[in-house]
């Protein structure tokens, strides 16, 4: 029965990567359906995605792989399934819904396992869409207590493949970054590396500048500081006070959050030295 | 014989100022070409940039409105000239470039008295336009004198509307920035406030963004932080090294001063509270 | 009590209307929040919007602007209150969908009154939103005896301010636009008017594009051919199928849609000679 | 010594091509520097474009990969030179000026043999730049005579690699487009396919856009419809007249053609079935 696997290769850059991994390829009788490659010369380090078709022994695959990359290669050999992520929120609905529209359409290859916040506010509009919402309060509680709350709950899903800050107004501590990293996806609502940190609105509008933006990223343990998926801008002029930049910086947010959820989802983003390359 | 004049109003808010200066306009049998309003709410001031056409004895026109305006309020009755503008640049071609193209195709309502460099490297280009060239080296100088010599330079041109930063890459110091306050235009070749100081590009690129940018303002004396006039992005991926960016960004930089340039020509850009009104 | 209008002026230009309408706010106590005025050289039009706050006899202030502005003036009092607006769909989601997010946070300053389809696809969705959701199929249907059944479903809403065709897949029929001139508002997914009619992501396909895009507009008699309220568009490559340029298009669309509507709700779209004055 | 070299392959997709490609470079020991690769399954075709690094005897590398390629496969070996183009113009230097700053400023990897117009009003612009300008009038001429006479001033020029219509105002007959297929690099001032033809920024307006574009395309025998290269738009809103919008367009124009001409001095461009793989 022939399938369709996802091949992702990252490490050292070597002459005949290109040659050695379609050589295999060839010989196992897969079908090369795209293949994307990257040199990042800086760093000397090479970035492969293939998707081919055909009937594979995963693991034999792997290991054949393996056996012509570089030592500390990093490779992953997928059979494309629904990923499992979770949303986390805190009282604005824009991004969330707009990924609860695209889940419910069908456009996501995802489950939804869950949806944590720290108020009950958007509970009513997740439950709508039948799936479990979870009010984790920090009211009286320390950052660490709380967030361990967080960390029981979400440990409580299983296996987690994403977790999607859809505008969760909580930072988090390295306990937590650590324990899901390059796992946790954030939309900070400003053009990074401008306006880290609160209110990035309200910053904007003091500096006076001409266009807004968002920036969806990794979350590292550098507050802003991980590494860039996605990022888009909307213009602005002098009638706008901050607020009117908030409104309209939603529909920037939402729809960058997304793109990038997305391009993780179809296992499109790799992660070196706090960039990433996107095929 | 019907003229046309601009007339630049910035002054506290209050009620009516509307009605009183149309009201004179009307009497004064002038009509309204355009006329653009804005209250920022925030500082509480008026701004209104009036296009009239008729017959103007400009003094009284300035009295009569003066009159009827809050005090302090800046005012300006303007009979469209050509102003006269100096650029100053160093090595670079692009935004120089894309100025003269337009000059020679009488694009920018100004004359080119001079231009400035610190290195003779843009004489040849400059000459091709019959534009003066001035080359004040910095080389064995400290900074001061370096650009007391600027000035002396500058001085001789007689009066100036806008100094035009061009790619100029050298830090201007107090005394320059104060005796050309919001007179000097500058390209920064990042979307401020991201990227402040030297080699931006580099700078971006290390942070791994998506998009870079480009920003015109007006020049104060804290490094890239003046009034906004313009800004422009352009969309870069994982394939671009630090030059590629600068190449790319180069087009952005170049339309972004050319379109702040001619914003100010025409009398568009007001200035208040370190950002801009602009109609 | 201090209440706010919008005051919405097209007519004829001619001299000194901003002074005649201002004099009328100054002298009525009005204060003006904010103004905007344009004059379409080409059309002799004059527009213009003023939000103005105080005490107002609206009917005596309508007359008295009357007064002064030439025969024929179009003119509109308006005290803001919620529209009545009215849903359109076929089968997508996202656009729909957009707009009951933003419905459910408050965002929109309307009662949607209802959603009308002629498949019940997006029932489920609708139904999650406690909005009234009436199937009219077409199916086995003449055209003129479906349209007649939709009026008919319209029509028992009572006053309808705006319809909003939120991919609505069928061509209405002059009888239909009629009913609702310059009330209907359409998302045609192609940069208008590039791409009219049937499957414009197909032809731009074909057509071998590196943008495409998304066009909100007034429906009137001609197919695509309304005035143009807000365009936006999505750069694409040689990479994307016409399935790939239909799923990014989607975030355009919605997008562009949900911001034409906004105006439209705000009162800020002025209809003349088949093109928008937006301010 | 070693050379870069361009490899370009386009021809019916079959498995095992790259890797039979690959396994050429490493056994030739040629180091890939570059590789892109795509696949349209709608023709069924295979691009590929590497740059490799090495010795190579190109006659003998082009012969053992025709060897292992689809017969019928286009395939060119390249020792990067600098490609000879000329430019043809009619009286705005915009689009001109850009590429001759560029040029000056060894921006493009290329040689401008000659510029040719139907009038002289750019002469002295051109002439500033040390580059031959050649005037051949349409006045008082057919058609037909006047182009066999700009064809035998082409032919002057010897081999051409492309011929830049950087605002050349004269539609060419298949005699011209047939001699120079795939050759001619023309900047359409819309958002093709919007606005064919004369005038687009006047059907622009009275369509009441709110977005102009601009179109880089191969040209060919159908007016405006070949295969593009390279587009971008400019927002514009009611207040633009038609020049407004010509105005600001020119901006988007001369980007949009120096973008695409880059592309082509790379070989960054496939044409295949009226469209363009850009790598």
């Amino acid at each position: 029965m022939t399938e369709q696997y996802r091949i992702l290769i990252q490490c050292n850059d070597e002459k005949g990567l290109v040659y050695k991994v379609s050589s295999i390829f060839y010989h196992r009788h897969l079908n090369i359906l795209s293949n994307n490659e990257f040199v990042d010369k800086n760093y000397n380090k090479f970035f492969m995605r293939s998707v081919v078709s055909g009937e594979a022994d995963m693991e034999a695959l792997r290991n054949e792989l393996l056996a012509v990359l570089p030592s500390n290669a990093h490779l992953e050999v997928i059979a494309p399934r629904k990923k499992r992520i979770v949303l986390m929120v805190t009282k604005e609905s824009h991004a969330l819904g707009d990924i609860l529209i695209r889940y419910e359409a069908g456009e996501l290859d995802a489950i939804i396992v869950g949806v944590v916040s720290n108020y009950d506010v958007l509970e009513p509009l997740v439950s709508k869409f039948e799936i479990p919402f979870y009010t984790v309060s920090h009211e009286g509680l320390e950052r660490d207590v709380h967030e361990q709350k967080v960390l029981e709950c979400l440990n409580s899903f299983g296996d987690i493949d994403y977790i999607v800050l859809a505008k969760y107004m909580r930072i988090l501590t390295p306990r937590f970054v650590n324990a899901y990293a390059d796992k946790i996806i954030n939309i900070h609502h400003s053009f990074l590396p401008a306006f880290i940190g609160a209110n990035p609105y309200k910053q904007a509008y003091e500096r006076g500048v001409k266009i807004i933006g968002a920036t969806a990223h990794f979350v590292n343990n550098d507050l802003d500081e991980g590494p860039i998926i996605a990022q888009d801008v909307i213009h602005v002029d002098h009638a706008y006070g901050w607020e009117d930049m908030q409104r309209s910086g939603r529909d920037g947010e939402k729809i960058v959050l997304s793109r990038a959820l997305k391009l993780a989802l179809e296992d499109r983003v790799f992660v070196h030295s706090n960039r990433t390359v996107i095929f």
